[in-house]
């Protein structure tokens, strides 16, 4: 398989590497990428504005938190399709210059998570491409869980294929679809995949949106005056003064034309699996989700974790700034004072160049810093959303110890996570996640924390709603059928069975 | 008087634009900085380490909050001085191949704060020249109140100036000064000036770190191993695992050399009159300055609001970051549940490029969004530090009460601003302070809110722990008197007297 | 179909625009484009050397002549294919960092020309994609005739496109065959298109290469040390020390694997047609095309010219660079001296801004500058190699006059061009040929020149050596029959007919 | 003394290193320039046209020839003086953005040499100061031989210097003048100097041309309609289709401002002592200096050398291009053919980087093809302009010899090179210099060739047109005296002594 150059960052397309602003992205590196879930992907769609792609451009900056790796946009005018895509934030790849080309009144638009190392180099998007019918680009957010047994086949069948990127194979079933339109061929195309998409396609003519049968990510419908809108989350309305509609449902294929705006149901129907774990670390507080305020689901996952496991403590504390409102329902239900004991860093973003001189847990050192004053001597109990393979928990704990802090209880506002992701999110395998190998006791004396306690599963689902949600990370029951052996055989690897 | 290139970002030297990096910074922007102090300048120094230009580059990134316009380092090699300064932020300015090149055992840092539009251009430090004992290198966090004048006078003595910073006199005093070393030069030329300077000078075989005789600005010293280092703020020091041994006092000179440590007093003795306003907006919450925890003095402030500006509220919010630990005090004392009720983008620091169909308070939006689910329908205290000239404040009300607040007590977590400032801080002239010219109630009325409510300057005093602040923007008493008929003239028309 | 950013440089592939080295590029404009053939492309390869990349950057800076505008590189080490493509020249392209990423001991290259305007955007090479069998690059010099006609059938057969590039139908060609090995793959493609094609290909294993049953455009092989190298002209090999060995021949397809290296015929036989403009312009003069000397035809060109249109006249003079070895020719020939009486920047290769004060003839004057002591008075003979629209020639013309020339004797090396060429070269419509609608004596005219003169085809034939050349630009003999509607109606379209 | 960062390209600034196009240009790296002289500094000026700095622009890129370091021009709008300077060629430096901030009609600009290592390391200009009177910018060709003991004179009284830029010394001196005008220092300054300059100033209201009295480096006057304008080379007022006045004259200063143009004579009368190797290889050679054209002067050169030093061979080639001329006149006065036997390349100027694998001479291989064809089994005579170390001279016969040369017959169109200069010229230390310290047999013995051959000093001041130059690199006559032990002491250093 064709590689990008190693170690480059993230190409244009797959066996390409790109100039300079990738090579400044060569060294991007989350300090802390050892123990968190990575962030994914964001879209945005306009549908009928003048400035569509401004727009675009605004709300991908308000879905900065779902991928900070590359960012794009494709727009329509007059038929005619364009498109640019760059390595970076979306402040630095949309220059007013760049943005000024971008005339047309529909657009798309992708931001896209950022890891590091060969194996996780995935491509930017939108990807456009031509074929029988004319142009189309589409922006994705999710995996699709049958790709490379899909690119296989479409391989035997004469396609090339110039990314690893799993839309690819999308455009390549829609190009080969027999159906004589856009639209009917979408449908086609998407019945043939399976996973977790959320996804925006813009044609000559039409954009579409579609949310897969489970709906397990988040997609929204907007108004803004007279042009339609879509966006991963809600917030991203706001910014551009637009008003939230409702969610696209689980399942919905929503097409905008000329003539109007309709909606398809082109599957089965299915329950809907919504991931949990957008309530608890993906998404903005600012959020509604499936008509879940996410801060107030995030509030209630730590009341509940105040009570399923309570510390004697002088005050709580929050791993910031996913754990903040957890941290904040654990102090109301518990009584214990709420205090920001950890100060992050604004200006973190790439590497830091690491002096020879040893500086202990230097990576989160560059990313939060206790507060001496408010730490010594006291209790602590230190809410975070999740722990990954632990190594950033454990530089945490010592941080705080070495600022004064008596006691340490480590509270997770989710329950322990134990099994890989197969729908969009970058985990682990199994036997990388500190959970699936550990019992909780193991995991504290790991982490050199007083005591350690989780959230149940039960009181999550309670916080955010009760049925509906995928959450299989915590509970391993996968939503999606094993549908090859292929297939079956890297779940179970990744798995660890 | 030459002047840069215009609407060239701030240029090395005055009257010298910079390249491609100066480019991207033309548009920096802080879309709020209408209404707020800006950040100032940060010093860090390190003596005795075989990576010295690598610790300060590590202390500089700790101290970014005071400065993002430009960032240098001047080291010294076997009495070499080398010299690496540029615009942009502390993780740009310095890659792997820049501080590769900055060997040396000692080393001097400056970041410098962010203004916009040419009369606030200011000049990237450290300054570095050549005059008649050698090389010498300064980096000032402060201001002189006499630098016309002196400026004038030396150049009808024949100078010539290659910037407006005001450190180029320092150094001009120091070349015309008849000791015979360095040291003596240094602190004859100290005497010369007046007003607030924490500085920090690399000879070629010193380091020499002076805080004027009131204080204004911070200044301390740290150890790391058997290197010495300096730095604004302590929390510096933690980020490369030194350890804070004392303040730099008011009116102290120390001198650090191949036969040790030493410590002069060149100055009359004067009482110290540290910035209050360090303690309500610059400072890290995570800083002790003079014995007092920033945190714990903003949470004081809170609490002193709560008593003196009560209100009836559902809940307490923050305009993060600087309000939050004043809002928690507030929330403390009150009783009134905190909440995170605005959510502060991550990734804003340049301009945004505005769409034409206007967007209401768009650049709020950038940096703020709120909480919905969390405000509508309820009574809400919000707390901030300061309001300047009203704009801002004005734009959050607006935002909270389209996000569905029925009330909006805003509370201020100092007095009003109603002076200028002469020793560092980039404030608007009187004529611009809202407070100069407004009472409460009018302010109120501007800015939209239900109420205002301010702490007193006694309050604030108690919470900083008493005297020995100067609380001029505050008072309008002055601490250092004014020297000359320019300098009177300029401070009246500032004070718009 | 899918267009990049209007006015944008050369993507990557189409519909998609590229960072700040594009950025500048869009302003890339060679100052007499109006008037000159431009330069097409070059390829460069090597089989077994461990720095296979590196000879390969060396190689297309060799070749840099034929093409400007991109440069790209892939690479096989151990059988994983990697690949860097960027716009620029080779020597901004390939930074130590970029080659260093290139490790492998196979590798193909390309430079591309350098046009302007949407319409001849084409994309960088190689591409690379991954199919069936598994890897493959091609990089390609040349031109498909039966291009638009492929591309439409594999699109209706379900292939998309991700550029418009030539080389795109190749590789769907060779995905879609049903051979089972790359070799035989390759083989069967290119029984499916026609026209001008010197193409170099890299899979995991194999790198082939092949030339055009007619031999449009050179291709040579050479060695170096254990390696064998390929390149567009001799002279790459030079630079990098390896030996000449052979040209490819006509129909030739060689491939090099582990076995060693053998040739293949899978074309059927065709009269050699060699593209004659090569030695007319395209080529370096130090090449040795086919056994002629590029030098040496271009002086017999000149002589020819001195005899078929002699001038009475002072001295004789070239515009550079392409015209001083028939000029030296003709003054050879002539007996009248030879003089460098234009002089060529060096510096010139992006637009230059042009002042809003008109200056006459800004483009020519940015490249070329009279020396005006020489023509003072004189009547002076300038050869040049061809006219296109005349309006460089024009220019020239009206400077020399200027500066002093009495009377000017355009004299060109090669005969009219009446004709667009299909195979490679991206010349104007019929239309827009200045020699298609005018006599010779109404181009003089045009060109305010006192006499105009041309080679005839007959001494140009000879002066390269005798047959088996295409001169279609001149004599409108296509040695590619018209094969599709399409293909005829485009060909009529562009040859105005 | 302050250096800059090691290793890095010309700071604005001693002390000072620059940001990303300051990185590349750390490899620049003439592959050449170990034998060479190389170029020095190219000015320019404008009086009077609302587009001074885009006129000045264009004719900087005239100039590029004298100086690829930096460039840089300085423009004064109603008083005000605004700057841009940046290492790069001026193509890079001054984009269309930049040009357009530097509005004004009377500006300044100024090219420079590019050098190779941290000691040859010098300043961008123009330098811009403010001082008493004003603010002052000066661009300047040429050098001061007493720059070292005034610059400690100006040092022991308290002057700094932010450079080791030869002007910061004039513009101290003019500052410390007791003059009560910008002219009156600047002349007054003036008499404080020696050595070799062709200055431009540029103050609020005036902009100030002036010449050394022995006029070593070239000055012109032209007119573009209303406006003055100046350039060290005529052809640089071709570019811009201004019209030649006349030359500046030796010991001239003319000045210009509102109430006109006025010429005055500061210096005492003085012999003129013009360079004349800029006859032999700085100046461009549609040049026209002190009357005498360049081109012309070098084929007398070259048609002396074929009397002095005749060869039987069988052809003239240049080492193009410098030799160009030269190689013409002696093919004239021989009667041996001159054929273009070396290719040069047009894409060098940044360092290639070189493969581990050893390629023979591969710098000059970078730059230089042979055309094989052309010599094989031939007798060459080689013209070039001089010989500095030997290192290319030997590479360009091993060169010749590798492409079946059979005699190689190097002839040099100047004498030999035994003497450095200190007016301007970056020379090697006279040990360095091949010519120094070998006869011409042992010179011929280690550059391989056949035979070596000089012009006489005689035959190449005949050529310029007899006397008032100066040619101490070829006689050691040296113009200024010696003024000071320090400077004596470097002089004999640098000579040998």
């Amino acid at each position: 398989m064709i590689r990008p150059t190693p170690e480059a960052a993230e190409p244009p397309l797959v066996g390409e590497s790109v100039g300079d602003r990738a090579g400044q992205h060569d060294q991007q590196d989350e300090s802390d990428q050892d123990d968190h879930f990575h962030d994914q992907c964001g879209v945005f769609g306009v549908y009928g504005s003048a400035e569509a792609a401004h727009f675009t451009y605004l709300g991908l900056h308000a879905l900065q938190h779902r991928g900070q790796e590359s960012a794009g946009i494709a727009v329509v005018d007059q038929g005619r399709l364009t498109m640019h895509r760059e390595l970076g934030l979306v402040r630095d790849v949309f220059t007013a210059n760049v943005l000024s080309r971008l005339s047309g009144d529909c657009s798309i638009g992708h931001v896209r998570y950022s890891t590091a190392g060969e194996t996780h180099i995935k491509n930017a998007q939108p990807l456009a491409v031509d074929y029988a019918l004319g142009s189309i680009a589409v922006a994705h957010n999710g995996n699709f869980t049958n790709y490379e047994e899909t690119r296989e086949l479409l391989e035997s069948q004469g396609s090339i294929f110039q990314s690893t990127n799993d839309s690819e194979i999308l455009v390549h079933l829609i190009a080969r679809a027999t159906e004589t339109n856009a639209v009917d061929r979408v449908a086609a195309a998407l019945q043939r995949v399976q996973g977790a998409f959320s996804l925006l396609f813009l044609t000559n003519k039409e954009l579409i949106a579609v949310r897969d049968p489970h709906g397990f990510r988040p997609l929204s419908l907007g108004r803004f005056k007279d042009a339609w809108v879509f966006a991963s989350e809600p917030p991203a309305f706001d910014l551009i003064d637009a008003t939230y509609v409702r969610d696209i449902e689980p399942g919905e294929m929503v097409v905008i034309d000329e003539s109007g705006i309709r909606s398809y149901r082109p599957f089965a129907p299915t329950p809907r699996k919504m991931c949990i774990f957008e309530y608890v670390y993906f998404a903005r507080p600012d959020s509604m989700l499936a008509g879940v305020s996410v801060y107030e689901a995030r509030k209630r996952m730590g009341e509940a974790l105040a009570r399923e496991a309570p510390a004697e403590a002088d005050l709580v504390i929050a791993v910031p700034d996913s754990g903040i409102s957890a941290a904040l329902g654990y102090s109301r239900a518990s009584g214990i004072p709420f205090e920001v004991g950890l100060i992050r860093s604004h200006y973190v973003g790439r590497t830091f160049i690491e002096p020879q001189s040893s500086i202990r847990h230097f990576g989160v050192r560059l990313k939060l810093n206790p507060v001496r004053a408010l730490l010594e001597g006291k209790r602590i109990v230190v809410v975070d959303d999740s722990i990954v393979r632990g190594t950033t928990s454990r530089k945490i704990v010592k941080m705080l110890r070495d600022a004064g802090a008596k006691e340490i209880h480590m509270r997770i506002s989710s329950p322990p996570t134990r099994w890989p992701c197969f729908y969009g999110i970058d985990t682990p395998s199994r036997s990388e996640l500190l959970a699936s190998n550990h019992t909780i006791a193991e995991m504290a004396k790991y982490i050199t924390c007083d005591s350690l306690g989780y959230v149940s599963i039960e009181a999550l689902r309670e916080a955010v709603g009760g049925n509906g949600f995928c959450d299989a990370c915590f509970s391993g029951n996968y939503p999606v059928p094993f549908t090859s052996p292929t297939n079956h055989r890297r779940q179970l690897e990744l798995a660890g069975l």
